[in-house]
């Protein structure tokens, strides 16, 4: 029997052998609004494993380590455990939901420059949004370790806007999750996948992620399945 | 007849006949978040206006410029005309209020070190609070001006601080206005008053400002009575 280390909206967390690794299963379970809205939505775990594999494994090709290991199958992966830092680090590129609606900025506006926010990571405070002097006040994290983040994840937003753009696909914005590996070293973790971005398609402006599930667009794994196909990813029939 | 240039939720604004000048007369209405509650509570405007005026005379004594140029009346007073900058300029020394909730710190807890924020002037979108990033996006300020607001901010701060703690009261938070003067200079403006401060009596910790009215804890008059007083203000007999 695994033994259960941590089980969240989305993925389950197990013990390995190894004490540096953790197994990471992806669930079925598709959640909005801060757990509010919920749905079970069979394929949605093995396509987030499946593209979150794939995106690692392209920005380790240009140099950018994460936590990933290896795919284990369908639905699981094994990664480096890391000691998560509780901010939601947040790319933006073009304004979107949340952002647009409290700002009153129109949605699909491009900004003049890519922009990183951190939200605290904290369900029972709704992921707050953070001023890097509350990141201070509350010791989550250093002005040291916050300028590697930002530095970190627009390197990352370089490199994924380009990638997807060459399968006409639009990154609007997404969310990273950092980790401190046992050397204290700042590794991104977590996942990158439809769940955790704004992927437009560049001609139709189809929308390709959980804004799907959200706004009751259609078919998830549909949309999904889209995202996966384009990487390169064998069709599942 | 005096002609009318804004009437806010607190103060209405009148040309004079000098360009460069405005007249503000303090309403006896109050308001608490966002507008939703609302009352009117006489004397309340006399009692913001003598406040505001003997604390923006005490910061000309120490050097910290501000619009204001002279009390007319008791409800009234006479300040250089500038152009606001959409910013609350908040500055905290001691969690409490929506700060202590949004990022689950306790109210009371004393802060590592005096905090500037900035939300955004604007009732529609509820005053969001701003990352330094949202304000140059938007072009509300640029690094230069929000570099000078966080100065003069901390500035005031240890002024008011000081002075307040002469007379017995904590000063925990308060909101402040800047405005651009025809020369394009920073100035400070608005209010400083109980409305946009918390000021809590040291020995009793008993409220002396607006959370009287927003708690439902008591006489507001009495609380901002007892400022006035203690600032060295005639009692109102
Ligand atoms: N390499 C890792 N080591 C340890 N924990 C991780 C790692 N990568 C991600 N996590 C954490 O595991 C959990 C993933 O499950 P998820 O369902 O996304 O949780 P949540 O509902 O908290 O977002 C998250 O808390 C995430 O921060
Ligand atoms: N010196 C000044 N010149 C021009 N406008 C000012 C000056 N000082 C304050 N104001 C503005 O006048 C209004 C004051 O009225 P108030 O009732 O507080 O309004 P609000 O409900 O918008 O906060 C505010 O919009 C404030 O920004
Ligand atoms: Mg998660
Ligand atoms: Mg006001």
């Amino acid at each position: 029997m695994r033994e259960l280390l941590y089980e969240g909206k989305a993925k389950r967390i197990f013990k390995t052998d190894d004490e540096q690794t953790v197994l990471i299963e992806y669930k079925d379970s598709a959640t909005a609004f801060n757990g509010q809205k919920k749905a079970d939505i069979t394929g949605k775990g093995r396509l987030n494993n499946e593209i979150t594999s794939l995106l690692f494994l392209k920005l380790k090709e240009q140099g950018i380590e994460s936590h990933f290991i290896k795919q284990l199958s369908e639905t699981e992966q094994l990664v480096k455990k890391v000691n998560i830092i509780p901010l939601e680090v947040v790319i933006r590129n073009v304004a979107a939901g949340s952002f647009s609606k409290r700002l009153g900025i129109e949605e699909g506006k491009e900004l003049t420059k890519p922009m990183v926010e951190f939200y605290l990571k904290n369900d029972d405070l709704e992921d707050p949004l953070l001023t890097t002097d509350h990141i201070y006040e509350m010791n989550v994290a250093t002005a040291e370790e916050v300028a590697i983040l930002i530095e970190k994840a627009l390197q990352i937003n370089t490199v994924l806007t380009g990638f997807f753009n060459e399968l006409g696909i639009n990154l609007i914005d997404f969310k990273l999750e950092f980790g401190k590996d046992t050397d204290g070293e700042i590794l991104l973790a977590d996942e990158i996948s439809p769940d955790t971005c704004r992927l437009w398609d560049k001609k139709t402006n189809e929308k390709l992620d959980k804004d799907v599930f959200r706004r009751d667009l259609g078919s998830l794994t549909e949309a999904y399945e889209t995202v996966f196909n384009r990487l390169g990813g064998k069709q599942n029939v």
